[in-house]
């Protein structure tokens, strides 16, 4: 198909289908004349899971072509695949303290990768955000956060497929990142359903 | 104290903090001279909030600025407050076909605000983004998303302090931003540690 069909499967602007091929995101369609070229369903796929990981995944262009390469050249060893999908969506943060993590995950027990403290930057500075803020979470509510977001990971990690070490990979990377703004906006409901029900039912 | 000393104490650069002045965001200082102002905690306390929101909390200027209208300006019905800090932190989207989050709050006896469909916008994109990728959640899932988050928003709705709307206010607004990248975080920990369960201990 030529770029203007591509353009309307894929629901991408031309101008950013362009961008996106001159930045290696997208490879190059099969030339029929100096200025055309054909693409097919491969390219559809790709602008749609483009689309999907800077829009509802909210990542970068540079964590989406982290994204893309550890689908397209998976690590060798299985366990390594969650740091490889990690560190596509981590972000660039300086090191921080991380006593109140590693006091956190001692408590829940969990301890794979305590002396690998890359890995705990982001909660570090989502802990860091709430003390900036001045808002201190109640009682308990990080460990039921622990205990409810382990029941869901378990779930999550148990229905990986491993029939292919690519199937893995890409299982894992897409899940990480796009199921994040599915919890997120869960979360927010369940807050509007408990909240209607708690306040409503105490309005006069 | 005067803008150096604002800068060193809240961690936010003089230009920055220039910038907020400028855009509303921090209120103005007491001027005492033609060039110079001082500043009191109450600054410093703000900026240290503007830090959390556009860091850790990932929400752009606009969002900020809607954040602290409804901290300083709340809502006067206790069950607007949610629909107050869910509207400062929803995206700006086009509304989606919500047939699929409708069967899946109808499935789960969600019932509140059914009707309000704007809300539903971010489950709906989240959603059109796992099927923009091709990908599919296993069986079930979506489920234990539901009934974990739910058992997570519980204890949170529960923790609400009541005591005035100001506080409640705040708590809600700064909740609802401040703690999903705690949620994310701790996903992401929860994976790996299960993760190196899993796999590692099926290595050769």
């Amino acid at each position: 198909m030529r770029i203007s069909e591509l353009s309307r499967r894929s629901d991408v602007a031309v101008p950013t289908i362009k961008f996106y091929l001159r930045e290696g995101l997208l490879p190059d369609g099969v030339l029929t004349s100096a200025t055309q070229a054909q693409y097919d369903e491969a390219h559809v796929a790709r602008l749609r899971l483009i689309r999907a990981l800077v829009g509802p995944g909210g990542l970068s262009l540079a964590a989406v072509r982290q994204v893309i390469a550890a689908i397209e050249d998976p690590p060798a060893a299985t366990h390594d695949l969650l740091g490889a999908a990690l560190a596509a969506v981590a972000g660039q943060q300086p090191v921080r303290d991380h006593t109140q993590v590693h006091a956190l995950l001692e408590r829940w027990g969990w301890h794979a990768d305590l002396e690998d403290c890359t890995r705990h930057d982001d909660l570090a500075a989502a802990l860091a955000g709430l003390d900036d803020a001045g808002f201190e979470p109640p009682p308990g509510v990080l460990d039921a956060y622990a205990e409810h977001v382990t029941a869901i990971a378990r779930r999550e990690i148990e229905a990986v497929p491993t029939d292919s070490v690519a199937t893995t990979v890409r299982y894992v990377v897409l899940g990480t990142v796009l199921l994040e703004p599915v919890m997120l906006a869960l979360r927010r409901l369940a807050h509007q359903e408990l909240s209607a029900r708690r306040f409503r039912s105490a309005a006069p």
